[in-house]
């Protein structure tokens, strides 16, 4: 029998989930995507979760006994020690010990991660982070989310995961943020900001080219449509995805400031739809915010995995834990 | 011959420079202060503070030889690879390799830190730290100062100490800050700041109280002076004090956000002078500001031990570092 060990990784996001299964050496064996329909509630998408396990071993042949471990990212904060999530509000979870039920499944070696510390670290160890001493992710989409990896590890609470930069304030006093609080990045820069920005620029009639593509219902105007927007000479749609990036920047700037990172990782919809314009803002943000000293030394740089960067960290971790142990 | 070992630390100020020699078990044996003379210049500064270390070690009668090591704290950022200082404005110091120069001078070794880094290093292990695994300190003064220890070691970058906390953007677009950029929380916060507001507040006549305890140059109010202030009843100067503090705490929960302390210290001398006001507002701040997950869980204390913080760090992280090795 060949002593081949394999390392499964869940991106499980709030509408769909993603398996991937790797090799010893993180090459790519399976992988399937289902959806996650979190309206069901948890007993019903947990369900879903242990067939799309079983359904992705199944698809390599590979026995669960052959899994070295498993390792999840998830939409929200996570108690670091026991794996147990905190609060996932895209799938209407609270206090889900989620890493518990399903050691309790496989049998195997489980680890919960939040989807943006496992993604950054996925970026870290195979993507754009080239393994550096302190790597920075920042994930602006649908809310923005932070991750960092510190000497080799997620940098976390004693108790609960961190790094929550969509939640540093942006503007004192200012919008309303889905955590209750007045001025959160995530209020001002997120892609549902500047939804509502350039819904309100379009029915002021400045935004001709948006109108025609998304038509008149404008409440969650995906990244490619505002792309497309600005590339047929939308510039107050310009104008408002280039305020949200200035203010990532700042946000990005005082995080050099307090942990002077070795490289900042962009990605998530918006960075791919929008690269340049992105990276441009970010950099100048962060050369006019942050002390000169530490903006000149960090690399701002574009992701590199996409979806595959949550599965792949959150597999790594697992295995770079055990090989700990 | 006996086989005992000392630890020098130094805290090389703007106006004065402490030396404190200690045990192995960092008892206080001998201590020295003396004007540091920045307008001097470097090469004079150098040399007094030669001249303090030898005599330091005098006093107690303990020979060089006996130095386990010698560690100091600088106003300014630091190549944490080299021990140079980078730039210290108080000193007017640039890229002077101080390390390299002392180590010169007494043959022991000689480690260089930022002195907001020693000093939170100082309460991490002897006074408000309990050794955390993450605790940071923040220390307002004549500009913000702030430091991190991080699972037993200072949180730096890669090249350069970090922790920048004065600089992070408190007001988009705010008040010119003397590092050039707008905005940060040094230029809204610190001392010199509160002293501009509250001479404003009382060439309009609304600090009877300051104007006979400082008289009419209000240039630089002392933290003494404005909590005598505050006490006799000078409200507008207490609502300045307070709005300061709940700046300083918003930039906290930015912290806390980002990487979950702990514990955080609050030191220097407007928090020895107005500690009860600081803590209630910081700790409001970081309650109203923070993710309730995060909030919750961080210490906000005041720092024990005054102005043997830098000294007992710098002298206690050199001792660790040749510990490990």
């Amino acid at each position: 029998m060949s002593k081949a060990i394999y390392w499964l990784g869940v991106d499980l996001g709030g509408t769909k989930m993603l398996a991937a299964l790797f090799t010893d050496k993180f090459k790519l064996v399976a992988e399937r995507k289902e959806k996650t329909g979190g309206q069901d509630g948890a007993k019903a998408v947990v369900g879903r979760l242990k067939e799309l396990i079983g359904d992705t071993l199944a698809d390599a042949g590979v026995p669960v006994k052959k899994l070295g471990g498993l390792g999840l990212g998830v939409p929200g904060p996570v108690n670091v020690q026991t794996g147990t999530v905190i609060s996932a509000p895209n799938l209407g979870w609270r206090q889900l010990p989620l890493q518990k039920i399903l050691e309790r499944f496989c049998h195997r070696p489980t680890r919960v991660f939040n989807d943006v510390d496992a993604g950054t670290y996925g970026e870290y160890r195979f993507g754009a982070g080239e393994q550096a001493r302190c790597v920075v992710g920042l994930f602006p989409g649908t809310g923005i989310g932070g991750g960092c990896v510190y000497e080799g590890e997620i940098f976390s609470g004693s108790e609960h995961s961190c790094f929550e930069v969509g939640h540093m304030q942006a503007v004192p006093e200012g919008r309303l943020c889905g955590c209750g609080r007045h001025g959160c990045l995530e209020a001002h820069a997120s892609r549902l900001a500047i939804s509502a920005d350039v819904a309100a620029a379009a029915y002021r009639g400045q935004a001709p080219a948006l109108l025609e593509l998304a038509g008149t219902d404008l409440r969650d105007v995906k990244s490619r449509t505002l792309a497309k927007s600005i590339a047929a000479g939308d510039s107050a749609v310009e104008d408002i995805v280039r305020r949200a990036a200035r203010q990532l920047g700042v946000a990005a700037a005082g995080v050099v400031n307090l942990i002077a990172p070795d490289i900042i990782i962009l990605g998530g919809g918006l960075v791919e739809a929008l690269e340049k314009l992105y990276l441009a803002e970010v950099r100048e943000a962060v050369a006019n915010h942050a002390m000169p000293l530490l903006a000149d030394r960090v690399k701002v740089r574009a992701a590199q995995l996409g979806d595959r960067a949550t599965v792949l960290g959150a597999a790594a971790l697992v295995a770079a834990e055990r090989g700990r142990k």
